[in-house]
């Protein structure tokens, strides 16, 4: 069986960028699955910065379409949330129903990272439910980031590892992509 | 023609959630168009937070499937960026090849953001290429959030909506919103 793996994340936009895909690459064969991995094509020059923009975003989406599955690096990007591109792709994969896993390197939850930008200043409302000093609500459903992500994975049979990286290996701990790659694997019989 | 538009958006979060989705619900209607909203259901007691966060996670998606069109709201929240659990929404309405819209409640764009995230302490590598401190690349193509975003929805003809908020309506000024309607409405031919 050969499956097609879409290797999704903020690798890109890494110094080492090259380096971080081609250690991600490696795994993925080494894990007797295909990878396809943004970064991995040469954009023509075009006429402005935005259409370089659609170059890229139309890439992306023919190597998803092309692709059986995606592994999603949810690892929080400047701020306590997930890179947004990579959270796109995750919907656009599953909304096409292709098998889905995702991780991230930072162990602290959802409903913990928040409280931590409010700098712990929240409080319950007249119905229960925890606010921050801006009103908004504290999403609290056990998950690794906004309940659309985790929900699409598992209720779709994928998995979501959560791992504690070094802070100073963010972006380049491989240990919960690994996991995922591992997981898949035996799901589809590859290897 | 009856086109159902997905009102996806982070102001389920708001204190007064309710009223800010019956704002756009009847804007939606008043543009000629089917308002399909989340929020507006009501979720059965589950067993752990986890399975709430599924049920919701099922509902928004059957909501979406059922839906001809997707208006985005990108405005940042929490951060520089938009809201993840929107940016899954809008990939997984592109991926279905449905009608996209989307808009922002602030005028400044995606690499000034990400220039002010690192107070202006950015600098050019050795490639020319525009990084903060810790070395991340800050994304240069003239748009409001990262690629896949804008990209995903020009590139099917749909249109984004910049416009500068007040800092207290940043979550409840309609004025983009009711743009992307209006240019949504003039596509199908609603009204």
């Amino acid at each position: 069986m050969s499956i097609k793996v879409y290797l999704a994340g903020p690798e890109v936009f890494l110094p080492d960028a090259r380096g971080a895909l081609n250690r991600k690459i490696a795994l993925t064969k080494a894990a007797g699955l295909i990878p396809v991995s943004p970064g991995d094509f040469v954009i023509p020059p075009q006429p402005t910065k935005r259409e370089f923009g659609h170059a890229i975003s139309k890439i992306d989406e023919d190597m998803m379409d092309s692709a059986d599955a995606i592994i999603a690096n949810l690892t929080p990007y400047r701020g306590i949330s997930a890179d947004t591109g990579t959270c796109y792709e995750l919907g656009y994969m599953c909304a096409q129903k292709k098998l889905a896993y995702a991780y991230t390197n930072v162990a602290t939850n959802h409903r913990q990272r928040i409280i931590d930008h409010y700098r712990g200043e929240v409080a319950l409302d007249t119905h229960g439910r925890l606010r921050g000093a801006d009103g908004l609500a504290v999403e609290d459903v056990d998950m690794i980031d906004n309940l659309m992500m985790q929900g699409g994975v598992e209720r779709r049979g994928g998995v979501v590892i959560s791992h504690a990286a070094a802070a100073d290996a963010l972006y380049t701990d491989t240990t919960a992509f690994e996991e995922c790659l591992s997981l898949l694997a035996e799901q589809v019989g590859a290897g």
